[in-house]
């Protein structure tokens, strides 16, 4: 159950090199990141799994340093869609319309309206719409890896510019947007693992409306 | 499970209004919302629980009419930081300094630094960071939802400023990011249910480096 995980699962600053994440659980996290909701269906963005120690070392000089990118067996990046464009939707209407025969003119109407509020904006304000999405998949992942008891830490710390250019993100229309480190918690080394977890009470953060 | 419910959710089209969420359940979520991780543990963003069918229909109006909002049960508004301050991030650092004793120094130098990244750049810039917070908790509500089997709706087709009017949420200094109605499916009335889901296939989404 993801629910009984919710205080289990925190963002490792320690993993153990020795304990790699097993592979079947990080194919269930991957697929989850698949099926994670997006605005429209559009999925913007693409998931790199970086298992290569190399590749993570280079990224952990882009990324502050950061242990976790090499002491955990997997790194995922999220790389969101720099901006939208008409071939980047006309992909999702024709995969939509090839696997729900007989939708093609309805999803024409609604992609063609979509278009339309899109395309005329900055690229920074599509990339941004895009890594919002990607933050839903990165939700799911983080809920997944919790159920399966995997340890992950999510991360903002690193340089989104050098990460584009180690991973040729550029060329791919691709912009880095946030990454997740995945692999086993070493208690023993990690100052955050003994202290309680903080969150704001439910007064300060809710509010309800009956 | 919340893997096994990853084919079952969905955005669902049409809510019954006579089968309200469970509210135990819907505590659940909220809870899920709350334990979510943020940047830095910022929890930039408040959450609206809103029964109210008045306000509801209200909200409808500013939603493109979109019949979930009052044929489901509960609307979930998540508001994000419309900017970070000093006061912001020092609440942060007592609460932490609280619950965590011995450790104020160490956090008053974390979030200093913090405060010397986030506070010159634009209001804009900082709303988008605390908005993509809100969208992991987004992620962590739509999984707790599928685990407990209850329907929801992940909307970004609102009208936030006048959303933000209606909530009264500039005074607060907040601004509406994205919504969820929670209810439960009709799936007679949908025409989204029977049609199969449509995700990007592996290969299209996911590169592996190892």
């Amino acid at each position: 159950m993801f629910l009984d995980k919710l205080d289990w699962r925190y963002a490792a600053k320690k993993m153990d090199p020795n304990r790699p994440a097993d592979e079947a659980k990080v194919a269930k996290i991957v697929d989850a990141i698949r099926m994670a909701p997006t605005s429209s269906g559009l999925q913007p963005f693409h998931l790199f799994v970086i298992r290569n120690a190399d590749l993570r070392a280079k990224l952990r000089g882009a990324a502050f340093d950061q242990p976790q990118l090499t002491d955990g067996s997997h790194l995922l990046v999220f790389a969101a869609f720099d901006d939208y464009s008409d071939a980047r939707i006309d992909a999702v209407v024709d995969q939509h319309a090839e696997e729900r025969p007989g939708t093609r003119e309805a999803l024409e109407t609604y992609y063609g309206t979509l278009k339309s509020m899109y395309l005329p904006r900055t690229a920074e304000e599509n990339f941004d719409h895009a890594a919002r999405q990607a933050y839903i998949a990165l939700g799911f992942a983080l809920a997944a890896a919790a159920e399966l008891g995997v340890d992950t830490t999510p991360m903002e710390g690193f340089d989104p510019g050098q990460f584009d250019e180690i991973l040729g993100l550029r060329d791919k229309g691709l912009k880095s947007a946030v990454i997740l480190a995945i692999g086993t918690r070493d208690e023993s080394g990690d100052w955050l693992a003994p202290l309680k977890k903080v969150r704001k009470p439910m007064r300060e953060l809710v509010t309800e409306l009956d």
